[in-house]
């Protein structure tokens, strides 16, 4: 049996029992670590499991995803994923890899960005389409997902955010030796999407959100010490919300009462 | 201190090891009754968590709450809550009454179907804005939740579309009299939902939707016996999902390949 299970968003306790349960009972566990992270690593996982954990980095999940699935014909695998499990497009492909290698699989839900991001207030069914926001390089500056969010903005709806993670990646140089060469990881902050949102609205003629335009950043979503900030994207800037995870949310322009109640306490 | 808890979508160990832990040490703790239901009941979360519960019915939550949140400013009280707390409107103003009542609050989020709707294969980043289906009556058949479902078809999203549930809606004679009486609960299947569409559709000289588009029907996700069929709205009409929650989908009119091939181990 081939396991996914979500780990929800803050640390070691946020597994549902039924995840726990499993993971407890399985022959091998693995750690999904590149597309996402919670607040603690893997020791503290480990021992708060009581059992030794293999982490799954995007090479092992993409490469020798057919070995892992193998070995779950006759043994019991998990895979655990930050968040829910079916967040990434990854995650939806092994399933499928399994069920035609005639593995049975489940899935444990947990909560995730998607849906955690209620926290600051804005409701759910509010929100539209949601985007990433990639590193731009000196060379590579692509700026698509800001005409979905002005998509958005116009009919009235949220936009959540999704900032770039960089776990694992190879550099550029090493791409083409045989020795690949990794950096060291990184995670966009909503200092930095914002920055890049910023220059994307300076370059623009008559653009959907402005400078002055309200956004609200979110740091460490479902842990202790979450923070939810609400300024306007030039104020947000200049702004540090701590260590990762962080993401960003461009409001509808006419909000509830009852959501502009609830934002005002962070602003 | 108050705290909201998700409980998740299946049954009583889809609680967080963290909620779990809160429940116990809770002086009462409210199980939310009207939102939405889990495929177990109240009896069996009293057994695996060891303590009784008090249910909460709309009544309590939106007339009592106040009652609830002063108990609060010296006890520990816990709401649990079907899904993810924030799901509902009801829960925001919940926390922001306990803020101006100076009372802690903290919330455990679980998985909602707002992201464990990604079971079906469709990625959650090519949803749009997602909709209510509201139970018709003789005299009531509102449909603006159509325009939406199109407006995200055109866009090429998908439309999560929740389904109506009426728990303790008291009946229309009772309104006016002094004791209230209450109609037998509601949870509109996929059947109901695609026969109403299919209404909508036939009395519209263009639709975007037409009654041969795809969608997909859910029922108890994130269970052991959740069921996912993707038919035309028309076979919908047609389909027994089992009991409830069901819920339904628009898919975009242009699925990615991975889409596509997952949806296809559900027609």
């Amino acid at each position: 049996m081939f396991y996914l299970i979500g780990l929800g968003l803050g640390d070691a306790k946020d597994i549902t029992v039924k995840g726990l349960e499993i993971i407890k009972k399985c022959d091998k566990v693995f750690l999904e670590a590149y597309t996402s992270i919670l607040t603690v690593g893997k020791d503290s996982l480990e021992e708060f499991y009581g059992r030794s954990l293999i982490l799954a980095d995007r090479e092992m999940c993409e490469s020798y995803i057919d070995d892992i699935l193998k070995e779950a014909q006759d043994k019991d695998i998990a895979l655990l994923v930050v968040g829910d499990p079916l967040g990434a497009t990854t995650h939806t492909d092994m399933l499928l890899r399994a069920k035609q290698m005639g593995v049975k699989s489940q899935i444990v839900h947990n909560a995730s960005i998607m849906n955690a991001v209620s926290c600051c207030g804005l409701q759910l069914y509010n929100f539209g389409e949601t985007v990433s926001i990639p590193y731009w390089t000196e060379t590579w500056k692509p700026d698509s997902f800001f005409e979905k969010i002005e998509n958005n903005f116009s009919r009235n709806l949220h936009t959540l955010c999704l900032l770039d993670i960089k776990v694992k990646e190879p550099t550029e140089e090493s791409l083409t030796k045989k020795v690949r060469q990794y950096m060291d990881p990184r995670f966009m902050s909503v200092k930095e999407a914002a920055v890049q949102l910023v220059q994307i609205i300076e370059n623009k003629s008559n653009p959907g959100i402005k400078k002055n335009s309200t956004a609200v950043g979110l740091s460490r979503v479902g842990s202790t010490d979450q923070r939810i900030a609400v300024k306007s994207l030039e104020e947000m800037q200049h702004l540090d919300l701590g260590p990762p995870l962080h993401s960003l949310v461009i409001p509808a322009p006419d909000l509830h009462p009852l959501e502009l109640d609830y934002l005002e306490q962070f602003r």
